[in-house]
């Protein structure tokens, strides 16, 4: 289990390297979900385009040198594909990257951008994990998981303790939820700021394995999941991060693909905001009407904002 | 001529009732721009959408009880109008809107949302401000013009004074240029607060009323201009606002509607920013090579966000 002094060190280490990003506030907002105030803790305006920055630019701060020199690798559909780039070149050192061949072109081409080597896989036909452990033990490269490592998992915990810091105490806090990484982080956080509020992860339908694995008092394994949330297509929570949101996080909830559309649709038309599906999906949550919001101070998590002009106008349409 | 104090007060006025927009950077906007910093100054997340409701409030603050009680009126193509109606229902007063029958539905809606009467012209068959003067006239209301006012012209002058608070010192400004009221503000706020500043208005090609005003001495009038920009669809420099830019602006340049388009889809890929055409406008000039950048800082007025998802989708295909 992480401890909020990792957090409190994960911010340390972040402090003037990754956005404070601000807390975005609409009467419109507060309208249409009938919350006393909902709080965008807009992560769209984090370095990379989403708080995958965070993790990761912690754990590669706290590698030893002599890991460093030989350089990390990872798997990821996107964000944390571009946050493991970054962060390498901040830190100057070399950086592989296994990304599914259909990942967004956009995110392919940043994270080339950013300066990593890329390897495309078939996202429906290997094991991730395995083959990340196979390019480790070639290359002599750390692995820099995207949610099962603590420093990650710290770092993206200082989203919430910015949210907190900045907005004050929070009724319920929503937190878009794949492999677990920022969920757990921000649960860490936020029981240690604001230890009143209801901590509620969301994930996408298809991708219902932190519902099932909670229900199930273990983690349990699904298909992998088909849905426009492609942050959110990890097939079984963490065994890292599944401890510590069985701890504490006091609910699990799903949206539909329909219903992340929608909330892409009002966050841009209303609040100015751009979020990718992933990132829209703790606020379809609300605004679907499936969390008990009346008057309440929410705070929401939005996770990035990686979705080109053309994606959006085609999901929009 | 307003002054500084005039900016000053407004500031306090508008302190705890309009957003303290906050200032987006994007190392992606820097790389595409060559700027050593490109500072936006991101009024799309203002009340409204828009910096207008600055203006508005500000001036109707300091309206005297008497006629308060009478309520207000204005013409506007869109934010302006959302913005009187606004300020106008927080200090609980009536407001009727002059709009033009072909702005945007979504701010009619919007417009007609906070509580105003609205009375539909055609924006190319009457003179806008003999519509109002008769409207005003028969219903004894108090005219907030869009921008020939002080009061409206000082609140406009508190998004260059936050900008340069908040982000310190500008080698450039960029600001979006219609009737010259947010201009007018920030020019006068700039150069109280960061005198070396060079200030750059930006106009749509078609509406090019300050080019041709600036190079004539005197106040020109053109053609209403057709553009996609429909909150810069002013034909002439207001009376107030053309002496000031005058004085303290150094240049005034012209986007085409396609820079516009390709502006909106880097902001909203790169920056995660909802700009609206008129929105864009600052930094289409800055993207297009128009300003030299090379290196310096550039604070950019993002200054409105109100377009829907479906004209976004359109404009970008």
């Amino acid at each position: 289990m992480i401890t909020f002094d990792d957090v409190q060190a994960a911010a340390r280490r972040l402090d003037g390297v990754a956005h404070r990003t601000p807390v975005i506030t609409s009467g419109a907002l507060d309208e249409a979900t009938g919350a006393g105030r909902v709080l965008l803790k807009a992560e769209n305006l984090q370095r990379v385009g989403a708080f995958k920055f965070r993790g990761a630019y912690n754990a590669i701060s706290t590698l030893k040198p002599e890991d460093r020199a030989r350089g990390v690798a990872t798997v990821s559909s996107g964000n944390h594909a571009q946050a493991v780039s970054l962060a390498a070149r901040l830190h100057e050192i070399p950086a592989v990257i296994l990304m599914p061949e259909d990942a967004p072109a956009g995110k392919l081409a940043a994270t080339r951008g950013y300066g990593a080597e890329v390897v495309p896989f078939d996202r429906y036909g290997v094991v991730r994990d395995e083959l990340l452990e196979q390019l480790v033990a070639e290359r002599g490269l750390t692995p820099i998981h995207p949610y099962d490592n603590p420093y990650v998992m710290a770092g993206q915990g200082t989203v919430a303790l910015e949210l907190i810091e900045d907005a004050g105490p929070l009724d319920v806090l929503l937190v878009c939820l794949g492999g677990g990484g920022l969920l757990s982080g921000c649960a860490t956080a936020t029981a240690a700021l604001s230890p009143d509020t209801r901590i509620i992860g969301v994930e996408p339908e298809a991708g219902d394995d932190f519902v099932r694995s909670l229900a199930a008092g273990e983690r349990v394994a699904i298909e992998v999941p088909r849905t426009i949330a492609d942050g959110q297509q990890t097939n079984m929570p963490g065994e890292l991060t599944f401890p510590v949101i069985q701890q504490l996080v006091d609910e699990v909830i799903t949206v539909s693909d329909a219903e992340i559309v929608t909330a892409m649709k009002l966050l841009f038309e209303r609040a100015k905001v751009v979020a990718e599906p992933s990132g829209a999906c703790a606020f379809a949550a609300l605004l679907a009407g499936k969390v008990e919001a009346n008057g309440l101070r929410v705070g929401v998590t939005i996770s990035g904002g990686n979705v080109t002009a053309a994606r959006f106008a085609e999901l929009v349409a």
